[in-house]
């Protein structure tokens, strides 16, 4: 059930980095993305696949990591992403619709769940210095959201807002990471 | 299978009127996209659940449809939506990111398919009348898109980009209609 996968689907930031993401993969998730809906159909995105170990690492340098958890700044080398897709806007198609990369991200990282692996989505990018790492043109291309993937080796929990009203999400001592979610009946109005 | 999912969740337009999509439905997806990823967590997205008669009347009027179908203008009756989901921002958490209404949306067209239902996106609403009719307080939500469901009455094939680079969809002489979507090369860059 569709569900289950929605359900698994986590925001993950620690991985097995040893665990190899296969260029195969990424083709096949960006596939799905490629079937989905966009803007009066004007299928603006374009993405880079990163899945070596020399440039996941100029991505890695390019990225801040969980903002809320103020005791962890990133995943350490051996739980780092094994594989990124560097989502962008070819400009010259005129349509930056940050909601069909909404729609692409979410199916593309709803694949990789339904193939055993789990990702976490960026917005907080250095857009500069990754475009620059990897030659893009900024004339020609917008940098958008950075998907890091990987297989994931934490164990994400959904709970209920507590009391305070506070969404933050939070780890425990085991590293156990909990993210609050409102009800349905605060988000049906 | 996900893409068989992904395949089949196209932007119908036609409909069977005459079959209801249920509250208790319309709840089922919106837990779907309750358990989506947003900025921070922040999960701005309210929703309002439409599913009656004159209700579905008052969004329908809102609504422009399949603007590159020139010779069409709307389902005619009969033929429309038996329900809609209105999604909107709620205006005190102070985060409209329309990145977050792409995961959700698509999750929810997901979600649809799934069940046997489908539907269209609709960014192209007249906001103010739709806030009018139901007395949406746009000082505390922003109208986002709006979520035409129903169960299809029409056929919708993916082709690949002619020649002349066109995404535009059509219709041949059958109704039957056709989406262009680029080739998995021409988007990975």
């Amino acid at each position: 059930m569709l569900k289950d996968l929605v359900v698994k689907n986590r925001s993950y930031r620690r991985f097995y980095q040893e665990v190899p993401v296969s260029t195969e993969d990424l083709r096949s998730l960006i596939d799905l993305a490629r079937n989905t809906a966009s803007s009066v159909n004007s299928q603006a995105l374009r993405y880079k696949l990163v899945n070596t170990k020399e440039e996941n690492e100029k991505v890695f340098e390019t990225l801040a990591w969980a903002g809320l958890l103020k005791d962890w700044k990133c995943p350490e080398e051996g739980e780092r992403p094994s594989a990124y897709i560097i989502v962008m806007y070819d400009l010259s198609v005129g349509m930056v619709k940050h909601r069909d990369e909404g729609i692409a991200v979410q199916t593309i990282l709803l694949g990789a769940t339904e193939i055993g692996l789990g990702g976490c989505m960026f917005g907080s990018v250095n857009r500069t210095k990754l475009a620059e790492s990897f030659g893009i043109d900024t004339d020609k291309y917008e940098i958008g959201l950075v998907l890091a993937l990987g297989k994931p080796k934490e164990t994400v929990k959904i709970v209920d807002v507590p009391e305070s009203g506070s969404t933050h999400y939070f780890r425990d001592s085991n590293g156990v990471h909990y993210v609050p979610k409102r009800s349905l009946d605060d988000i049906i109005i």
